[in-house]
């Protein structure tokens, strides 16, 4: 059986590879599909962001070698900034928690 | 309800602290707390590895700041490169099912 971590990890390829390969190269994310996949994995945030500057910005911050699309590895940054900021969250939380105590 | 990449999130980090939390620094993984995550996380593969020096290379380049424990940024940099490695393996075995066919 799979451990928590290998689920996870295996999660993010199947996430990445679910949207992929829609259209054109499918191992990247040209920018309609980036566009389904943060909408589909964020849903609401994404959704109610009527911005269109909003997808380009993400998209060039991500796109590292400039090719117009997001590669697995470019796509793992994302991945690992929004892990990151998930985790400072989480822990704010639970030290305002254990301070009301 | 989470979605598959927020799952994948919320798990990296539910795993880290369910070690990190052990002993010492709830937020960072001393050197046994590391161990016993590679063990529970990579079972067989880590258990079978006798050699004490692969445990010490492991945590020095995962020690950026050189504290002596691991911290969540600095473990997730692992994950990072696991979850690379794994997607240019399933990659690779998906290009060889494709020549097959």
């Amino acid at each position: 059986m799979a451990s928590h971590l290998e689920s996870s990890i295996e999660g993010i390829i199947k996430v990445f590879h679910s949207y992929s390969g829609r259209e054109g190269d499918k191992y990247k994310l040209s920018k309609t599909e980036l566009k389904n996949l943060l909408e589909g994995e964020f849903g609401d945030s994404m959704k109610s962001c009527k911005d269109p500057q909003v997808l380009e910005h993400i998209m060039s911050g991500l796109d590292e070698d400039k090719d117009g699309e997001i590669s697995f590895q470019e796509f793992v940054v994302l991945v690992f900034e929004l892990t990151v900021t998930c985790n400072e969250f989480f822990q704010d939380m639970k030290d305002q928690g254990s301070k009301k105590v």
